[in-house]
C-alpha cells in the first residue's frame, strides 16, 4: 500500500494555491498537471498529507492483505527538493535562527563581509536564486541542508502515523540516486524498515551517456552499463546496511530516457539475479501492465494492454525459480572487504563550487566504484559515522567536508584510507581552511594543498606510478608533501599522490586504468582477493555464492578454479549469461 | 490588398493589453515591437480585427485595381498558435466543455486518473503548461486541437467580411509550413479561393541543416537542398488541390536565417520556373525593393535602396518569358501517380510524445517525398478525408490517429498502400490501442506492435529487403506478423516491414537508399514512371511539360528518349538549369 | 580607496526595492545576493550612491595615507548595463524626448511605419525587450545609447564628488573590456586622471577557447593567448591616450571560468613586464591573500590564507626590480606607427543585426590586432574623434556608423587607410544608406555594395592576392567597384577588395595568413619597421625599449641585429622568457 501523497488533487491545490512549489532557477511557480507539485514547506500540504495517511492508514493498517508500506513516490524526483517560494523563504529564515542564533554568526559564518552581504536580522534573509550572479557558496549550502531538513521533516511524521496504525508492518520508500535529490538519503532512511530502488538501467544509461561516442552507448544501450545499476544497489542496500528492495524494475523500453532500447533477451532475467546478487531481498517489476493513457503509456509493462504477456514475463519466472534454486534470499549479507564512504555534502559541495567544469562529485565517486567492481570487489557504501570495523580498506572518493569525530575514527580503525581530491577541503560552513586543504585531514596526513587548477577535461597530461604512465587532468592539486611518502608524480615531478602510514592521499582526477591498476595493488597488499575476468564481466559474492555477471554479446571463459562447484551457468559464460558457483 | 491585423498598433494594445499572449514556456507576457503579438482567443482583438477588416473592406472591396486579398501574414509564424493566457485558458475551458460536455467525460478520455490529475469542474481545467513534469499527452492533445480552432475561429470571419464587401475578388493566405504553425492548414485553407506560400529556400536550407557537416551544407548552400521548396510547394497545392501562387519568393539574400548566403547565379529564374512546375499560377517576389529601415533592412528585393536593379530583375523577366513561351499556366494540373496522406494530427503527436529523440513527423515525411522525387515521380499531398480515387499508390508516412471512415476509404480504394511507423498507434484521445497498435489498422493489416524502441539516431543497425542490407533504426517496432508476408527483417530475423493484399506496413525508420530502392519496386509494381536521373536533378511534370531541375554546379547528360521534342533547355543539362521537354 | 557603491547593503534595497535591476532577458528582477544589483537609472539610488561617496571623500580625501581613488567596481560586469525595469523604460522615454524632441521625428528616423510601429507620444515607448521576435534596431540602438548614457549619468556625479573633497589625488576606474558591457569607455573615462584593466589572462583565454579544439586551448592555457592582454591594455591606454594602471593582475589560477588552471612559472613576472612594455605605470595584483570564505575562495592571491606566499611573490619581486632596472616607468609613451579606430557603435551594431553567426565586432577587431602584433607593430587604439595626425597607418576593422566630421578627418591626414567590411553600412539610427553602403564612405571610396551574404564558417571560399591564395568567408559583399583599383578577387573574380588613392575598403572577412600578409606589405610600403619573429613571439615597443616575449614552451633564436644592445634576457629567448634590448 502506498500513500498517495505525491500527487495532491486539483480541489486542493485551488483551495491552497501555496501548496505549489517555486522554480528556484526562474521564480516561476511550478503547476498542477503532472506530478509531485508540492512544496516541502507547506505547512498546509504537510497537514493535509497526514491527514490523507492517517485515513489510509487507519483504514488499510491491520488488514491481512496489506503486507507493508511505500510512502509517497521517489521524494524529489524532477528537481523538487529545492523550491524558491516565500513558505520556503520564511521558513529557511526560522531554519537558520535555529542553526546560528544569532545573526552576527551567521554573518561570520558566512563570510558576509563579502560584498556587503551582511544581514542584521534572520527576516531579511532571502533565498540564494535569483540573483546578479553567483551568490555565497556558505549561503547555498546553508539552503541546500535546509532543503534536505524540510523533506525529511515532511517525510518522518508520514512513516510514523503509519506506523502508529500499521503496527508490525514494514514502511519503506523507493529511493532514486542522492545525486539527483541532492537530499541526505542516510537521514531519510533513517526511520524506514528497509530501503527500495527503482532501477532503469537503460534509461539511465542512456541518459549518462548523452554525447558519448557511438560505439560507447551501442556496445550498452540495450545492457546497460555494467555497473550503473549496482552502483545504486549498493548504495541503497548502504543507507541501512541491511537487504534492500527493487521497488520498480525495468522490464522492457520506457518511455522517459532520450532514447528508450529494448533490453536484450535474457536481460530481464540479468537483472534480477544481479539485484539479489547485491542484497536485494525482493525485486518488482514496473509496471504488472502497461497503462494505455496518459504520461506513461509508453512504459512497457510486464503485460501488454491486451493482457498478454511480454518477453519480461518468462525471464521474471526464470530468475524466481533460479533464486530459489540458489537460496539467495537466506544467504547473509556479509560486510565487503572495501567501503567507500560517501555523503550528500560532497555532492552539495560539488553542485556549489564548480571551479572546473570536469570535476563532478558523482562522477568521482562512480569511477572509484566502477574500478573496484571491474576488480570483482564487493564494496559496500557507508556514511562518515558509519561503522569501519569491518572494512580493510575503506577509501572515500570526494569528502570535502569532514569532523574531528571523523578524524577519531579513522586513527581507531586498522583499516587502509585511500581519499581523493579535495578531501577536508572546506569548513563545514563552506569556507576554505585557514591551514589550508586538506584541513583537518592533516592530523592524518601532514600535508598542506598549495594550489588546485582545474583543466578542461580534453586537456590532460601525465601520472607517473608504479614505473607506468598514467593520465592526470581536469583537477590538479599542487602538494606540499612534508614528510609523507610520494607515491606518484606529475610530469613536473611534484608529488600527485603521498602516503602517511595507513593513510593515502591522491591529489588529482585520474583515468579509469589508473584506478584499477592501483585498487589493484591496494587490494593486494590488504589481503583483498580481486576477481578481474574482463572489462563486461563482473563478479559479486552474497554469502557462499559467488556471481559473474556477462555484459557483453560474447560467450567468455571465466578463469575459475578447476574446483570451483558450479551451481548456475558454465564456465564458459554465455553472453548476457550469469554463472554461479561457491565460494571456496 | 492585405489586411493589417499582424500588427495590432500600439494605442490599440494600450487600451487592451489583454490583446497581447502569453509565452506558454515561460509565463512571460509576449510584448509589443515587433509583430504578431497578438492572442487567438482575444474576442477584444477579434472585435477590432473585424473592424478594421470591415473599413478596408468597404472602401476597397469594388476598386478595379484592386484584384484580390490577403488575410493577415504568415499566421502563427514566430510561434503564435499557441499562448499561455487567462483569455486563452477560459477559452480553453468553453472548448473542453463543448467537445466532452461531461467533466468525467474528460477525465475518462484524457485517463486522469493517472497522477490524480480528475477535475471536478471544466473551470479547474488549467492549461497543459508549466507544470512540474510532462503533463498528460490526451491535455496537450485537447490544447493543440483547441489552438488551432481558435486560429480558424479567429480567421474566418474576417475571410467573410472581406467576401461580404469584395464580391468576386479571391481571397487567399500565404501560409507557412504546417510543422512550424502546428495548425490543421487545410481547414484554415476551406474558405479561400486558393493557397499562397512564401519561398525562402536559402533560409530554410541553412536553418533545417543547422549542424549538418561542412559539405552537405556547403553543397546546396547557395540553391537550397532539392526537395525542400517543392515538399511545401506540394502541400500548399494539396490544401485544395488546386493551384496556388508563391506570395513571397526569395530574390536574394535574407536576413533571418543564421547565415544568409547569395543564391546561385540563376536561381532566381530556377526557383520561379520550378514552383510553376508544381503548380504556381503566379510567383511574386519579396520584396519589390529593399527596405531601407527597420527590421528587415537586410533583406533583399527585386529592387536595391537605390532604385538599382538586382540580378534577381533580369532572372525574373527571363522566367515570365519562359513561363509564357511554355504557356505552363494554362498547363492542367492533373492528379499525381502518388499520394502521400498528410495531417497535422502526426506532427501534434510527434510534438507530445517524443518517445526517441530521433523521430520527428516532418523529418519522417520529407524523407519519403523525398525519396520519390528522386524518382522522379509527382507527389500529391492529400488529408485523410481526401479523394483516393485518382491514385495508384498512398502512402501515410506518419499518421497515429486514423479512424473508422479511414478503414472503409482504404478498403474502397482500389490503390497500393504503404504505411510508415506508428500508423494507428494512438486513438483520438491520445490512448493506446488497448488491443494494440496498429489499432483499428489492424482491419486491413492484422498485425500486432508488441513494443517500441528508440535508438539514438547513429546507432542504426541492419535491414535486409530483397537480398540487401539496409539500415533499421531510431524507431524498431517488435512486430507480431500474424499471417501477413514478411516484406523485410530486422537483424535478428524478426518482421520489419509486412504486406497484406495491397497495404504494406514499415514498422521502422529506415536510410535515405531504402526507401528509394523500395519506392522504386512499388512504383514498378503499380506501373508507375519513375525518372531517377541522379541524386541532384528532380523531374516534375505539369500538364504535357516534363521539367528537369538540375541542382548540382555540374551538367549532366539527361537520358531521354531521342524522340523526345524539347521545349526549353538541352539534353545535357546545365548546371543550375532547367530542361523542358514534351511529355509522350 | 574605493567606493563602495558595486555592493549596495540589503537594508538599503529592503527600503527601496526599486534599485534592484530587471534582466531584460527574462523580465525578472535581479535579486540581493552577490553583486551589482542596481538599476543606473534609479534616481534614488544615485542619491544614496553620491551620499556615501561623499561621506568617505569627506573623510579620507586629504588624507595622506590615501594616494588616490578608483570609483565603484568593474562598472557594468556581469551585464548590467541594460535593464528592464519601470524606472529604465520612464528613463529611456525621457531619453528619447530629450534626443528626437518630436515623436514623428523618432517615428521617422527609427522606420517605425514598418510592421506599424509607430508612437503617439514618448510616454507609450516601451524597452525593446520581451517582444514576440526581434524588435526594431534603431529601437535597440537606442536603448543601447541610451543605457551606456546612464552608466556615464551615474559615474560623472561620483567622481565630481571624489575631486570636491579629495583635491590633488587621482580617480581611477578599473575597466573590464568594452565588448563585455557595451558601453562608451571613452566617454565613460573622460574625466578620469587616467585608466585601468583588471587583467586575467587565463581564465579570458578559457572563456575565449571554449569549444576551441584540444591543442588550441591547451598551447596557451597556461600562458593566455599571446593577444588576449595586449589587446586590452592597448585599448585601456588608448581611452585617455595615457598611461594606465593593472589594478588586478591574475597571480594564479582564478574561481570564475570554465576552467582555472595554474600559470606556468614564470608568467607572472612575464605579464608584469609586458603590461609596462604596453604603457602600464602600476600592476598591482589581485588579491593580496586568497580570501578564505565567500565567492572568491578559489581565487589566488600573493598570499595564501595561511600568510605563506605563492610562487607569483618573487615573480613579482622579480618583475619589480626588473621594471626598475630598466627605467620602464620613465620610458615615455611614443605614438603608435599604426592605429584601430574603434568605438563602441561597432559592437552595438554587430550585437543588435547579427545578419550571419560568424560575423562578430571584437572578434573582427581582434583578427584585425593580432595579425598586426605578430608582426611586432605597436598598435594604438583611437575614437573616431581621436587624433589621426601621428599616424602612418590607420585601420578601421568595423566602423559601421560614421559621420562627414570623420569622413573629414580623414582627407585632412596623410596616413593610408585601411576600412573592414561593413565600414559606413548603417546611418546613425540604424537604417541602410539609400545611396548604398558604404554610405558616407563613399566619399573616400567610390563604390557601392549591391549585396551582402554570410556563410557559415566553415564553408569558406577562396580569396586571391597577390597571387597567393587566401580564405574568405562569413561575411562577403558584392562590390561595385567602379573606378577604384581591384586590390583581391572572390573565387568568381569579382572585387573583394579595393583601393582609391590612401583608402582601402577590405569587403569581406578573411584568415589569419592573409590578414598577417596583408599588412606587413602595408606597413612594407608605409616604411614601418615590422618584426615578425614567429607565431608566439611579439615584440612591443616603449620609449627606446624593445621587448620580445615568448609565449612558448621552446627557446627561440631571435634574429637581432648583431649590434642589438640587450637589456634583459638573451638573444636566444627562454621559453616564456622576455628579452630587452635597446632600441638603434
Amino acid at each position: 500500500m502506498c500513500t498517495p501523497t505525491a500527487t495532491p488533487p486539483k480541489w486542493l491545490i485551488d483551495s491552497y494555491p501555496e501548496i505549489l512549489p517555486v522554480d528556484p532557477e526562474t521564480g516561476q511557480t511550478r503547476g498542477f498537471g503532472s506530478r509531485r507539485h508540492y512544496d516541502f514547506s507547506s505547512a498546509v500540504y504537510l497537514r493535509e498529507s497526514l491527514r490523507i495517511t492517517e485515513v489510509l492508514a487507519r483504514r488499510y493498517g491491520d488488514q491481512d492483505g496489506v503486507v507493508g508500506w511505500q510512502t509517497d513516490n521517489e521524494l524529489c524526483c524532477h528537481d523538487t527538493a529545492l523550491s524558491g517560494s516565500k513558505v520556503a523563504q520564511q521558513a529557511f529564515q526560522d531554519w537558520c535562527r535555529q542553526r546560528y542564533a544569532d545573526i552576527n554568526q551567521l554573518n561570520t559564518d558566512w563570510g558576509n563581509v563579502f560584498w556587503s552581504m551582511e544581514y542584521r536580522d534572520f527576516r531579511e534573509i532571502d533565498l540564494p536564486i535569483l540573483a546578479v550572479t553567483e551568490t555565497n557558496p556558505a549561503h547555498r549550502l546553508a539552503y541546500r541542508r535546509f532543503s534536505s531538513d524540510q523533506v525529511i521533516n515532511y517525510h518522518n511524521p508520514m512513516v510514523e502515523m503509519i506506523r502508529a496504525h500499521a503496527p508490525g508492518k514494514f514502511i519503506t520508500h523507493n529511493f532514486i540516486p542522492m545525486n539527483e535529490t541532492a537530499v541526505d538519503n542516510f537521514a531519510l532512511a533513517a526511520p524506514l524498515e528497509f530501503t527500495s530502488y527503482d532501477n532503469y538501467p537503460l534509461g539511465r544509461t542512456d541518459l549518462l551517456l548523452t554525447g558519448a561516442p557511438t560505439e560507447e552507448l551501442r556496445r550498452y544501450m540495450r545492457t546497460g552499463h555494467p555497473d550503473f545499476a549496482t552502483y545504486y544497489h549498493d548504495q541503497t542496500r548502504g543507507l541501512l546496511n541491511r537487504g534492500f528492495w527493487v521497488m520498480e524494475q525495468q522490464p522492457g523500453p520506457v518511455n522517459w530516457a532520450n532514447n528508450n532500447p529494448r533490453p536484450v533477451p535474457g536481460m530481464i532475467r540479468f537483472w534480477t539475479l544481479e539485484a539479489f546478487a547485491h542484497g536485494a531481498d525482493c525485486v518488482c517489476y514496473f509496471r504488472w501492465r502497461q497503462a494505455p493513457f496518459a504520461q506513461e503509456q509508453m512504459h512497457a509493462g510486464l503485460l501488454r494492454p491486451d493482457n498478454s504477456k511480454t518477453e519480461a514475463w518468462p525471464e521474471a519466472e526464470q530468475a524466481m525459480a533460479e533464486v530459489a534454486l540458489l537460496d539467495i534470499e537466506n544467504k547473509p549479507l556479509q560486510a565487503a572487504p572495501v567501503a567507500i564512504v560517501t555523503g550528500v555534502e560532497g555532492q552539495w559541495v560539488s553542485d556549489i563550487e564548480k571551479q572546473g567544469e570536469a570535476y563532478d562529485f558523482n562522477n568521482v565517486q562512480l569511477s572509484y566504484y566502477s574500478a573496484l567492481r571491474e576488480l570483482g570487489v564487493n564494496v559496500d557504501f557507508i556514511a562518515v559515522d558509519g561503522d569501519f570495523s569491518p572494512y580493510k580498506l575503506i577509501i572515500a572518493p570526494s569528502l570535502p567536508i569532514i569532523s574531528d569525530g571523523f578524524i577519531e575514527k579513522c586513527k581507531a580503525s586498522t583499516a587502509q584510507f585511500i581519499f581523493g581530491p579535495r578531501a577536508g577541503a572546506k569548513t563545514p560552513e563552506f569556507s576554505y581552511p585557514t591551514n589550508l586543504p586538506p584541513g583537518l585531514l592533516q592530523k592524518l596526513i601532514p600535508i598542506r594543498v598549495l594550489s588546485v587548477e582545474t583543466l578542461r577535461a580534453d586537456c590532460h597530461e601525465g601520472l607517473s606510478w608504479n614505473n607506468h604512465q598514467y593520465q592526470s587532468g581536469s583537477w590538479c592539486e599542487q602538494l606540499d608533501a612534508g614528510d609523507t611518502e610520494i607515491v606518484a608524480r606529475y610530469d613536473n615531478s611534484e608529488p600527485a599522490i603521498v602516503r602517511k602510514d595507513r593513510f593515502t592521499y591522491i591529489g588529482t582526477l585520474t583515468n579509469k586504468e589508473f584506478l584499477r591498476d592501483f585498487f589493484q595493488q591496494q587490494c593486494l597488499d590488504a589481503q583483498i582477493k580481486t576477481y578481474h575476468f574482463g572489462e563486461d564481466i563482473r563478479v559479486s559474492q552474497r554469502g557462499n555464492l559467488l556471481f559473474a555477471f556477462n555484459y557483453s554479446d560474447q560467450p567468455q571463459s571465466l578463469p575459475l578454479d578447476p574446483e570451483a562447484k558450479l551451481l548456475l551457468g558454465n564456465k564458459t559464460i554465455e553472453p548476457h549469461g550469469v554463472t554461479v558457483w561457491q565460494a571456496p
